[in-house]
C-alpha cells in the first residue's frame, strides 16, 4: 500500500536534484533542476542539446509498455522485467505502472539502487554469494518487512552460504529462493534435473530459507539457426516445468505459490506458451517472464529476433525501438568518411557497431529527421569518435561538419549503461523530461 | 595562484558527499561519507566489499606518475595526459602535482567536470562543433579569465564555426586552436600538409582566434607490425614538425610559445624524439605529450605495447599495472568452468577480454593474492556474468563457489568508465581511498 507515495516521493527527489554542468547531453553552462529539463525547449534537432545525446522516443517506450501488458495479459503470465537493462527508476516505475509484478535486477547493489526508488519485489535473478552482498539484501529484507527478494541457488554451496548468513542475521521470514537449472557448456545453474532437485532437496531442509521455484535462462541458447532454438528453448522449458512437478511431489515448495520463471528478450513468447496449464499442484504456479530490453527494443540484434517473435506470435504491431543516440559530424576528412562526436563511451557495440538512420542540418527550414540513404555504416568505433562510411552518391557531397547524425543501437543494455541521464523525446525530438540511471 | 586551494575545495567535497547503498563496490547499507571510506578497515581479499569491485593499486599508481615525470623531464617534453581515460578529479590532481602541464580531454562536457575540480588548463583535443558544446567551452572561458584551453580544428568549417562563436560571446582573449594533422584512411585530421597549411592560415586570418600549433595522433597507427608502426610514426612525426616550420615561415603563430602535440600511450617515446630539437623559429616550441593510459598501463594491449616502448627506451623498471577487478565465484557448473560476478558492465572487453590473474579464499589464514595457474582465460562475458575457463588439472577441484578472481583488463579507458567509484587499494588491499569517475 506504500507504493505509490513512497516510490512518488523517490522519483520526485530526482527532479528536485541539480544537474551539472558537464553531464553529457545537457547544453548546461549552469546547474539545472533536473524537473525543469522539459520546459527548457530544447529540441535535439535543432541542436539545442551537447552531443552525443542519448534520447528514449516517449511513444515507443509507450506503445512497448502497452504492448507488453497485453501480451502478458493475454498469456496469462507475471513480467518481472529485467531491471539491469535500463536501472531507470523512472522505467522501473513506468514498468510497474503497466502492469509489471516486480522488478528482475541481477546484483546485491541494483536491488539497493530499486529499493531506494521504491520497488516493492525483486526478483534477483543470480547466485548471491558474497558476504556484504548477501547481508545487504538481507539488511533490506529484515528492516523493511514489505519488501520481497527471491533469490536464485545452483549449488549447496550457494545454499549453505544463504542459509548460514539468515540465521546469522535473524530474519523474521524465510527468505525465498529459486534453484537455476542451467544449460551444458552454457552459464550458471544445475546441469541436470537430479542436481536441481538436490539443491531443491537443501533449500526445502535449509533453516531460513523457503524454496520458492524453479528458474532457467533460455536467452542463452540463441544462435543463428532459429529452428533450433525453437526445439531446444521448447525442450528446456519442458525440463523446468517437470522439475517443479517433481518438486511438488516431494512437497518441497515452501511459498504460497510456485513460482516458473524464465524469458530474455528473444524468446519469451515460447516462455509464455510453456508454462502455461501447469496445474494440479499443491499450489497455484505463476509463470513470470524476464524480459527486459522488449521496453526499449532496438535497431539491431533484438530488431532481429523480436520480428521472429512478431511472426510466431502475429498480433498487431510488434515492439518499436525507443533509444537512440544523436550525435554530429565533426570532420568530413575524405569523401567515403565521417567522424562523428560519439564513440564506445556512448553506444552499444559489442553485439552490432551502432546502426545510422537519420540525418538533420539544424538550421533547416523543415525540422525534421531524413532517413540517410542505404550503405551508410558505422564502420568502426574509438572511445570518442564514430567513423560513419558513407557509400557512392549524393550524400558524399551532402553531409557536412555540424549536420546531425541518429543512430539506432543493438544491445540497449550497453547502451544505458553508459548514460546517467538520457533525454526522453516526443516525436518531433522536443525534450520532455529527463530519465536518470543508476549503474 | 587560485589552482591548490580551489582545487583542494572541489576534491574536499567529494570526500564530504555521502555514497549511498548501491554504489558498485562497496558493502555498505547506509549511506558512508566518502572520506571515511579509508578508515573502515575493508581489505578486498576478505571480502569485505562488494563484489565485483575495481581497484587501483596506490603504489603503482605513484610508481607510474613518478616515471612519467622522469620521462617528460630527461626528453624536455611537457605532458598533458588525456584525461578522457580515467575522468577522475582525484587522478587529475595526481598528475597535476607531478607535473602534468595540463588535462587533455576529448569532449565539452568532460571539460566542465575538469574545470569543476579545478583543472586550469585543458587540450580539447578534439573538434569542437556544437553550438552548445561551443558555448560551454566559451562560458568557461569567459567567466574564469585564469582558465585556458585549446581546441582543435581541421577545416575551413570548422573554424568559422569557432571565429563566429567567438564574436557572437564577445570573449576578450583569442580562443588558441590546433590544426590536426590527420592519416590517410584513418579518423579526423586534414589528410595533407596542404590542407593543413591553409586551415592554419584561415585560424591566423579569423576573428577571435589564435594559431597555437599543430596537433596529431599517431595512435592510429597501431598494427601488429612493429617495426613497420615505427617507420610510419616517426614520418607522421616529421610531416608535423615541417608544417610548424612551414607555418612559423608564414609568420602564423599568435600565441607565446608553439605547441607541437601528439602521443598516445603506445609510442610517446617516439613522439618525445621526433619532436626535440625543433628550434631556430620565432618563438619557442613546447612539445606536447597526451598519453592517457601510462598512469594505470594494463594486463592486455597496453602492457603488450609499453612493453616494447621500454626495449627501446631502456630505462629501468617500466609502467606498472594499477587497475584490477575483483569478482567472486557464483557457480561451478562444469569441471573447467567458474561463472564470476562480473561482466560486461564491469570490465573491458573491447579490446581483450579481462585477464584472470590470482585467486584468494576469503577466511584462510595467510591473506594473500595467489596467482592462478597457466591456463585460465576468461572465455566469455554477457552484461554480469563472466566465464573462466579452467585448465586441465589442480585448479578445477581447487577454486570453489565464494572463492575470489582477481583479474588484470585490457585498454583501462573502458574500465574506468564502468565505475562510479575505485577503491584505491595499498599492496595487502587494504581499502585506502575512494576515487571517483564522472562520465
Amino acid at each position: 500500500m506504500h507504493a505509490l507515495p513512497r516510490g512518488a516521493l523517490a522519483l520526485s527527489i530526482l527532479d528536485g536534484q541539480s544537474l551539472l554542468p558537464g553531464t553529457k547531453g545537457l547544453p548546461i553552462t549552469e546547474p539545472l533542476r533536473q524537473g525543469a529539463i522539459g520546459v527548457q525547449g530544447w529540441n535535439v534537432l535543432r541542436a539545442d542539446t551537447s552531443f552525443p545525446v542519448a534520447v528514449l522516443k516517449a511513444s515507443a517506450l509507450q506503445h512497448n509498455l502497452a504492448w507488453m501488458k497485453a501480451f502478458c495479459k493475454r498469456h496469462g503470465v507475471t513480467l518481472a522485467p529485467h531491471g539491469k537493462t535500463t536501472m531507470s527508476p523512472q522505467l522501473f516505475a513506468a514498468q510497474l505502472a503497466n502492469g509489471a509484478w516486480g522488478i528482475t535486477l541481477a546484483s546485491a547493489t541494483q536491488v539497493q539502487v530499486a529499493h531506494r526508488f521504491n520497488v516493492r519485489r525483486v526478483l534477483l535473478a543470480n547466485q548471491l554469494v558474497a558476504r556484504a552482498d548477501i547481508e545487504a539484501v538481507l539488511a533490506l529484507l529484515h528492516d523493511d518487512p514489505d519488501f520481497e527478494c527471491i533469490v536464485l541457488a545452483d549449488s549447496l554451496d550457494g545454499v549453505a552460504r544463504l542459509s548460514g548468513a539468515v540465521s546469522a542475521r535473524g530474519l523474521a521470514r524465510p527468505l525465498p529462493v529459486l534453484v537455476e537449472l542451467g544449460l551444458a557448456g552454457k552459464r550458471a545453474g544445475c546441469r541436470t534435473s537430479e542436481q536441481a532437485l538436490t539443491v531443491a532437496r537443501a533449500i526445502a531442509a535449509a533453516d531460513g530459507l523457503a524454496l520458492a521455484g524453479f528458474e532457467g535462462y533460455e536467452g542463452l541458447l540463441v544462435t543463428d539457426d532459429r529452428d533450433a532454438d525453437v526445439r531446444a528453448v521448447n525442450a528446456f522449458l519442458a525440463e523446468l516445468v517437470e522439475l517443479v512437478k517433481r518438486a511438488d511431489g516431494e512437497n518441497l515448495f515452501g511459498g504460497a505459490d510456485i513460482l516458473l520463471s524464465a524469458g530474455g528478450s528473444s524468446y519469451f513468447d515460447l516462455v509464455a506458451r510453456g508454462f502455461t496449464g501447469v496445474d494440479g499442484l499443491s499450489r497455484p504456479v505463476r509463470a513470470v517472464l524476464r524480459s527486459g530490453c522488449y521496453l526499449t527494443s532496438d535497431h539491431g540484434s533484438y530488431q532481429r529476433l523480436l520480428a521472429q517473435l512478431d511472426a510466431r506470435e502475429v498480433h498487431g504491431e510488434g515492439l518499436r525501438p525507443a533509444l537512440e543516440v544523436w550525435s554530429m559530424v565533426q570532420s568530413r576528412p575524405e569523401p567515403g568518411l565521417a567522424i562523428l562526436t560519439m564513440g564506445k563511451r556512448d553506444a552499444s557495440y559489442d553485439i552490432d557497431l551502432p546502426v545510422p538512420l537519420f540525418t538533420h542540418r539544424p538550421g533547416s527550414d523543415a525540422v525534421q529527421a531524413v532517413a540517410l540513404p542505404p550503405g551508410c555504416t558505422i564502420a568502426k568505433m574509438n572511445d570518442q569518435h564514430a567513423y560513419l562510411s558513407l557509400p557512392e552518391g549524393d550524400i558524399r557531397d551532402q553531409l557536412l561538419v555540424g549536420d546531425l547524425v541518429g543512430c539506432g543501437i543493438s544491445h540497449p543494455c550497453t547502451t544505458f549503461d553508459k548514460w546517467q541521464v538520457l533525454l526522453a523525446v516526443d516525436d518531433a525530438y522536443n525534450v520532455t523530461q529527463a530519465l536518470n540511471t543508476f549503474f
